[in-house]
């Protein structure tokens, strides 16, 4: 049987999970490394175009919704108006790698195919979706597939916007043969989504797992915070005199991060960027700018450190007489998967022998945008030394194919009982 | 009297020294702010070629050197070959102030002229010197005025060097009608050399005294430091698993910034400028560079403190477990002042009840070039707000009045005595 070839008892090969990603890795592929595939660019196009020819060609019902997620559907015999879907995002960051987001799609067609060898016909109608844009590399924009699926997106949120080269949102999406969603489009007949993708970080692959299985997508702020000293000659002026920007700003920095690392896990705070005036070896900087990034799964918890932070920047601001400014410039809610889900996979995995582990993510996934309307999972597999956005992302066979192993019993669970 | 119109008793108006600084401040005016004069350029050349005209209209002997440095002489009757010098550099920084480099001059020019008026002629040559150059602002070469005038300076150290449009020196120098100076030509008629100077400081303002009397001029060490983290995903690597580089260097910093305070004055220590890669707010930087200014009258603190800052980053870095590099790219020793001459000034400002202070220098200065060959005096007035090399530079009349006074008085004891 064919499955075998593809995906048979762990420690054979799993050639054709492999394949098929080196195979869909071709589109799209960049001179200077890596994939870039931009929604609704030719690449794209050609992509999701080869895509529909594989699933049309393992004999799946196939069709794309009207902003080009592409759909390939197992129908189920009895809960016709039921479906359980899988999938994951199309789209790439520039020279991204080689697994996020299409594995969630090769791993759910492969998946879809060995449960029709295996068992024939579901009960419940089974699809893996191919969604059309999560990464927001094109368009500032992200969740552009998931969105439209779930209907939380309007025209009027995304058809001004402009890419890199001045081509409005509007243009592309009529340009790549698309159109924008009629209102109160949105479908009622997924009861579930289970989603597929690499980890993009490193705890998997240090506490060596398999399979993470995620309860919580972080909630997270974004702040800008700026310092306000006084610039000076770095001869003349003594210690005593001066308005020391980037000293203050390392004060507080860390000071946040000693903060946070005494908040423990998952609380994650990072400043990623700073930029200080005039940026000179012999001037005392009059001014510092930097970045704030904090995520934990309980927004509680981010509201707290936000006002520990707030605390922390007012003190160093007063004893140094300093003035300082904060501003918020994201605040997005942590997100739960759905709990019976967790359990779910957490018993396949037990049940399977798969070496799991629950965890949270850090980062941004379609499921998030999913679990607001319907049961949602998130199942995570490692990233080799938590490298991701880069050609440089990879994954072990092994790991890959538990991954989709516990994909395949879960939808099993879901779609044929 | 003429003297008395430019320069009487304090509390009266001291209209010509200031009408002379806006009267030479208009030589290299820049349309963008301030004065921009670089050596050999057009406005440098008629600078020098105005205030040839101006001492030459006052009866005073005037000569260039080979390299253009400039001079006015009021010949000695007794000791012919001794020279009381005083001045400073005509050239300023690109939108320099107006007094930085030329109050010297001018300040110089108006005291030699009042020692006549007074006394008539000196036992010993008083001359007046505006300095071809010592900023440094248009080839990467400082001081080379008074290093021409002192003669520790040849040819073949810069005659290679390139401005910013890519002319060289040794062309720069000829088109300007000058030429490199012949060895062992340096003067040996120079018995004292006596500058005055703007603080570009903030201590005499701050603690409201007209003048400075400095004993020493800093010597300074440059650092670059590197600290070699790891990129990371700001969601998804947990902090325990991190090597954020600024975090590494905020903490060096906070620690630098307070071991310079606890050393105390005169110490200064200084990171002025700070790149981080990828300064991005959603990654963890995976490498930070700083410079780091360390300034002092004594090279053996100097050389203590440096070894206090490369254990700090030593045990940062062993904390952290995140590789670092230092390297030391400036090192100039200090330079005294000649204690005599100190004293004698300090008698004068007491004398003539004028507000003094001892103090050292923490910006470079021609005094330094000729304090290793003559007995040097330099002499400060205060920097409004500390500001230099700015079309804001500012000092009050009365302050600039009492500057010229202290210099006259000394010149009065160095060649009438």
């Amino acid at each position: 049987m064919e499955i075998d070839y593809f995906l048979c008892e762990k420690g054979d090969n799993f050639t054709a999970l492999d394949n098929l990603i080196e195979w869909i890795s071709k589109f799209g592929e960049d001179p200077k490394g890596g994939i870039t595939r931009l929604l609704y660019t030719r690449e794209w196009l050609e992509t999701q175009s080869a895509l529909k020819s594989l699933m049309d060609g393992k004999g799946f019902l196939t069709y794309y919704d009207e902003v080009g997620n592409l759909f390939g559907r197992l129908e189920g015999t009895v809960y016709k108006e039921e479906t359980i879907l899988t999938g994951s995002h199309i789209d790439t960051v520039v020279n991204g790698g080689k697994l996020d987001g299409q594995l969630g799609i090769i791993g759910g067609l492969i998946a879809i195919e060995y449960l029709r060898e295996k068992y024939g016909e579901p009960l419940r109608n089974i699809e893996v979706v191919s969604m059309a844009e999560e990464e927001g590399s094109r368009f500032p924009f992200v969740f552009w597939g998931s969105k439209n699926i779930v209907g939380t997106v309007s025209k009027e949120e995304v058809q001004g916007l402009r890419d890199a080269n001045g081509i409005e949102f509007s243009e592309a999406i009529a340009n790549s043969g698309f159109q924008f969603k009629n209102e109160n489009s949105e479908r009622t007949d997924i009861k579930a989504f289970i989603e597929l993708h690499v980890e993009q970080g490193g705890v998997l692959e240090i506490e060596k797992k398999s399979i993470g299985i995620v309860e919580h997508i972080v909630g997270q702020r974004r702040f800008t915070i700026e310092v306000f000293g006084q610039s000076n000659h770095a001869g003349t002026t003594p210690m005593k005199y001066r308005k020391d920007s980037l000293f203050a700003a390392s004060c507080i920095i860390t000071e946040i991060i000693h903060k946070a690392k005494e908040y423990g896990e998952p609380l994650v705070a990072t400043v990623g960027s700073i930029e200080i005036e005039p940026n000179t070896a012999n001037v005392v900087p009059g001014k510092a700018k930097f970045t704030l990034d904090i995520r934990h799964i309980n927004h509680e918890v981010i509201v707290d450190f936000s006002n520990e932070v707030s605390n922390i920047i007012d003190n160093v601001s007063k004893e140094m007489n300093i003035e300082t400014r904060i501003d918020m410039y994201m605040d997005c809610l942590p997100v739960a998967m759905d709990s019976d889900l967790v359990k779910m996979i957490k018993d396949v995995c037990e049940g399977k022998g798969l070496n799991y582990k629950l965890m949270h993510s850090g980062a941004g996934h379609d499921s998030q945008i999913f679990a607001d309307v319907v049961p949602t999972a998130l199942i995570f597999v490692p990233s080799h030394k938590g490298i991701s956005h880069s050609p440089e992302e990879f994954t072990d066979s092994n790991d890959l194919a538990e991954g989709v192993r516990a994909l395949i019993e879960t939808l099993y669970l879901l779609a044929y009982q």
